[in-house]
């Protein structure tokens, strides 16, 4: 018997039903997991509405149709998947993951075509990447000496879990005493951190990197926030020393959006608070969640 | 209730219980699944003993301190993990994996450092990398242009399951026909295949990667039986036109031991069957397998 304060944590699907998400759990058998052949999206619920769930939906069946993934469902059937986790979990803001798995190859077998594809999903309470605290003082970011991936061995358009490089960079980070850490192309440029891109500020126009990282739906919405409020960006290689001596910085990130960057690798950007141009995509990236053409309202039933 | 038949298709140890392979699962929000943020080692049972399983339980220690992970066993608690599983299914000849993911850090927290890591493992039935007929007429190999991903990025020698380069170069040979794939450097070398270090042989002397790939305990037996059988052995970078071009090319893999190939992207090599020195090493494999020396029986009870 299932009580809705088990529910009230997290609702899961898993094989075609829902999940307290303590319960929620894969066969450790699965490709998704022995071999990380998976893909995923997350979308999240805010004040009770998904947010740009369309641009998630799509770069997920994106990413599965680069992996030869078939989740084996519509965005539609997915959309009511995810609705009936939140609606189930009763959050009003939550952190909603989407994920398809190779699956298994009949025993004995290593035909990764010869696999029945699964599809798992899960709502959970919302997850910032940056505390209160944080978020109003500005984060310490450390750049790593950690290489990403590079997109010739797994293309960091399609999202995956191969996140080791990621994680090795963040314990160096977290050991040094900064709160995340963004990784390296190898070629004196910054790419990404785990689960943001990055952003800088000189003399008001902002730069982001245009390859190596993933095309995160935040980063869009950053880069469509700067035209209407007419701030220039630009998506191009976006150099360690940039970063270090730039006005501002900041990430994008499903897990709270804008979020300032006020020191990197212990000095101070600016004047070491969070900057103007970050604060107009602040406030713009939540008005935005008000926006009906941005949101698609979670039906809670009566 | 379990039964004896659900057990003989395998036995997994999943949060300090036994349990049929079937049913074994890992938690969804497990970073080991969610992050690929683990790592494991693969263990063949033979004949009804266990082969080099001090040499594995020695690397797997090993990349679980690279990753900072923590199993919470000794290597003498998992032998008996790992014997336990195998003697519960019965099986005479096993694939034995022992893991070891991060868990997960208190919700919220994005902090690796405060997971509590899992250790779990199973035995199934042995894996053969090549089926019967495979092994009698060699394999028909691939060289990808899929790069693999590199050690500035993630440490290969440390074992996990970034296996998605090794995956999508996996569906391209198969898609062309081939049996299996061997990835590249970018710099016109050779590195390794899902599951297999690649050697090649002219002129009677071997060769084999020296960086950018695991280093397999088949591969180190593959070292140890030349020396011992008096086979000139170079570890250094092997370009892809030597292994197309080679007298003999064989795989080591814990999925069967040493392999031979007898065409690259089409072409035969050699004569089109099995070579000399591979005939040898396949003999010298399989007949270590009854030296008390790397050997330890499984106890398989009364």
């Amino acid at each position: 018997m299932v009580t809705s304060a088990q529910f009230g944590d997290g609702v899961a699907y898993v094989a075609g039903q829902y999940v307290p998400i303590a319960q929620a759990s894969i066969p450790i058998t699965d490709w998704g997991f022995l071999r990380s052949d998976a893909t995923y999206d997350v979308v999240t619920v805010w004040d009770g509405a998904f947010f740009r769930i369309d641009a998630h939906l799509e770069r997920f069946l994106k990413s599965c149709n680069r992996w030869r993934l078939n989740p084996g469902l519509s965005p539609a059937q997915i959309t009511r998947v995810l609705s009936r986790c939140v609606r189930l979990s009763g959050l009003r803001s939550a952190y909603v993951e989407m994920i398809c798995t190779r699956g298994q190859p009949p025993w004995g077998s290593r035909d990764p075509r010869q696999a029945v594809n699964r599809f798992y999903a899960f709502a959970v309470p919302y997850v910032w990447l940056a505390n209160e605290q944080q978020r109003a003082s500005g984060l310490h970011l450390m750049i790593s000496d950690v290489q990403r991936i590079p997109a010739r061995s797994v293309d960091p358009k399609a999202k995956n879990y191969h996140w080791n490089d990621l994680t090795m960079g963040l314990f160096g980070a977290l050991d040094a005493g900064a709160d995340t850490v963004v990784l390296v192309d190898g070629a004196g440029h910054v790419v990404e951190g785990p689960g943001f891109n990055v952003f800088c500020v000189k003399d008001g126009a902002v730069a982001t990197p245009d390859a190596g990282m993933l095309e995160g739906i935040t980063r869009r919405t950053v880069i469509e926030m700067a035209r209407t409020l007419g701030i220039a960006l630009q998506e191009r290689p976006v150099t360690e020393q940039e970063l270090r001596t730039a006005d501002e910085v900041f990430l994008s990130t499903s897990g709270g959006g804008v979020l300032p960057v006020t020191r990197v690798d212990g000095q101070a950007i600016g004047n070491g608070t969070p900057g103007a141009v970050t604060g107009r995509l602040v406030d713009t990236y939540w008005a935005w969640h008000a926006d009906p053409g941005y949101t698609l309202p979670v039906d809670y039933g009566p």
